[in-house]
């Protein structure tokens, strides 16, 4: 994933502790005879773990809950409706189902912007996975309740940042610029920067919702934001679907994050993000599933498949997003998007040993010809065998290792028959 | 997929010989008494096999090879030339190759056009797969071989309809109205009728194509086609992406059939087919995942998800192209567009015994709350379980019974190989 690099045939990966410390040829058997362990990873790709840089993991107790619906009705009818009703119960059932998912699709590290936070960081410290998380909160509420919200937005963020051997970060998260007053999304944005985290929001998912932005503010969502000093701090927006030519110019220049969402942006008729237009002004988006409630799955593969895909076809361009590209989005552009690049993303020694192996002898790998190509067009969530993260093996051969996926899928059925009493 | 049919919980389906003897709830233990063998297939959905009604089987040799680049480019430059190399051993082996993959992700009926087409018949005959075949011609060469070429599609057309217990029907295909002359094509439309056999042919993939027919013959290709009374016959049109409302009234009007190729049409930039609009029409488009080559690959539960999706992302309207309908698109609309719906595409008593089992039990699939739903947006390849097709079991718990996996990706490696020396 690292740009410029090539496939390595007959490679090998050397891990120390939560660190890689050799990628290459696989070593003589004297230089191997130096590790405690070796793996026979033949007929297998060692690739980065894939980022998932947008969610709402508990989400996945709705799935399939209210579906082909338009984004406002699914949302103000549907979902919000079912999450009023949602505990620490629903939220921990659901996080974990959504780990259980993620680990065997080979997610490695996701973003969550939830409610009830501290469930969903006990299930990512006792999954393994890393992850970003932040409370997202909604702010069409009283002045008492808004400030109930930030502050525990601002507990969570503090009490949880680097917790789980560092594989937990943390950012603060306003829900949307149409779900939150300006003035409180600022007070997001300068508690941002006392803190030192990154910032988090939906921006520009459907075109109602930006010309209810000129309504309500006179400008479009990039703008709004831009003058709430938003894009002044390290910051990721979801979806910017309805882009204009000069907000990509603007989200280019201040180096603002996207994490695109090619299945729910589908899914909810939202639109198609102009991702060939942002890959040109240098942007590099990263790849997400959001809730799968409006996916309706947390499978990154689909993603990167679906970004390679859906461009191509819209602008009549099939060099438009080519095959690495999209892989990238799933990997080391996702890790540039949370701010995590620096620990994970590519397969480079000093990083952190978070890697999936996929499985190449499937008939729909065959032949053999081009990996890259067969990961992004060709395999599925199944193909995904072995998960470590921090060096530490989640799924080893299709087996969870760190999570009870039977309990977790009963537990999950019956924390969604409970919201239906 | 029966129209207005729901989904039957705790259900059973009785087999006898080759074809669906009752469909139902579980019958008593009085009634399962009578029946030489039951299987338990609890946690599964039952369901018909999956049809992909347009492909060129042999051309997983290919998969990967050129990848993201236009059709013409692609045709004329990367798949012609290695194509030209095909001999039975090359389209053997792939066909074999395609063979596995389609049985693995759930198709129990494809259709085939393709060249040397005796080694694809052999293919179907020993996998145990139902197929309607059909050798592909193109006719941009000289009359002698024109004439040939045409012998030999009939000679196949004739010789193996009916064949491999009744599993193999035929037609007669001109490759597209680009590639063969009109009078060359009007050949194919006196045989057919002549022989009671469907036609088939690529149509109206990408804007160049049908740009070029205005130019060389003064009407788009729907008119062509129509003037040459190609329509006038039980007639499967592949792609049909750019299209006139008024060339949609005509399809619709001759009950022509679509094989809708949402991945391959993407991948190669051609466009996106108008299947709302056909829909509205009363049209009921088949799915297709068209050659390996442009796809890259047979799995056709991943087009019905394009299909549900891909419609209501560029329309901004997440009603077009429901789940169910995408669902239908994969079965029974399939069956219709091949015209075998009398024998397969829904689960009726009479009908012939070609049905698959998906496991439901995946994390991807709980909260189990919506089938059609779950089967459409989360379900992948490996989900599908075991496949029967004319009662006879081709896999059994993921493992194959009628061919030999290994042997059969040795070989598929080996044949492409060769065409790199
Ligand atoms: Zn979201
Ligand atoms: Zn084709």
């Amino acid at each position: 994933m690292q740009d410029g690099a090539e496939v390595i045939k007959q490679g090998a990966l050397g891990v120390e502790n939560e660190k890689i410390t050799y990628v290459g040829t696989i070593p003589s058997e004297q230089e191997q005879a130096q590790y405690d362990e070796v793996i026979d990873c033949r007929g297998k790709a060692i690739m980065p773990g894939l980022v998932n840089t947008h969610g709402h993991a508990a989400m996945t107790l709705l799935r399939g809950y209210a579906d082909d619906l338009p984004l406002k009705t699914w949302l103000e009818e549907h979902m919000w409706p079912m999450e009023a009703k949602f505990t620490n119960v629903q939220v921990h059932a659901g996080t974990a189902l959504a780990a259980v998912e993620m680990i065997r699709s080979g997610t490695t590290c996701f973003l969550d912007m939830y409610d009830h936070m501290d469930m969903v960081g006990q299930v990512v410290a006792e999954s393994g996975l890393r992850a970003r998380l932040t409370r997202g909160v909604i702010g069409l509420c009283s002045e008492e309740v808004q400030n109930q919200k930030f502050d525990e937005a601002v507990r969570f963020a503090t009490e949880w940042n680097g917790q789980a051997e560092g594989r937990i970060t943390t950012m603060l998260a306003p829900h949307a610029p149409y779900t939150c007053p300006p003035n409180y999304i600022q007070r997001f944005v300068e508690k941002a920067a006392e803190l030192k985290l990154p910032l988090h929001t939906h921006m520009s998912e459907t075109a109602k919702e930006v010309a209810q932005n000129v309504q309500d503010y006179g400008v479009r969502p990039v703008e709004h934001l831009r003058r709430l000093g938003f894009f002044e701090l390290p910051a990721l927006v979801a979806h910017a679907v309805h882009l204009t030519d000069e907000e990509i110019e603007i989200l280019a220049q201040y180096d603002v994050k996207v994490a695109h969402n090619p299945g729910s942006n589908l899914k909810l008729g939202s639109g198609i993000a102009p991702i060939p237009k942002m890959l040109k002004k240098g942007i590099r988006p990263g790849l997400a599933t959001d809730g799968a409630a409006s996916n309706n799955n947390l499978d990154l593969l689909e993603e990167i498949q679906l970004a390679a895909l859906i461009h191509k076809g819209i602008n009549q361009d099939p060099e438009a997003v080519p095959a690495l590209t999209a892989l990238k989005m799933g990997t080391s552009y996702g890790a540039e998007s949370l701010f995590l690049d620096q620990e994970i993303g590519t397969l480079a020694v000093g990083k952190k040993a978070d890697f999936i192996t996929l499985d190449l002898t499937g008939a729909h790998m065959q032949p053999l010809h081009d990996v890259v190509s067969h990961i992004v067009y060709s395999a599925s969530r199944e193909d995904v065998v072995d998960m470590y993260v921090n060096g530490v093996p989640l799924m080893v051969n299709r087996e969870l290792l760190t999570l009870d996926e039977e309990k977790i899928r009963h537990e999950a059925n019956r924390a969604f028959q409970a919201l239906l009493q």
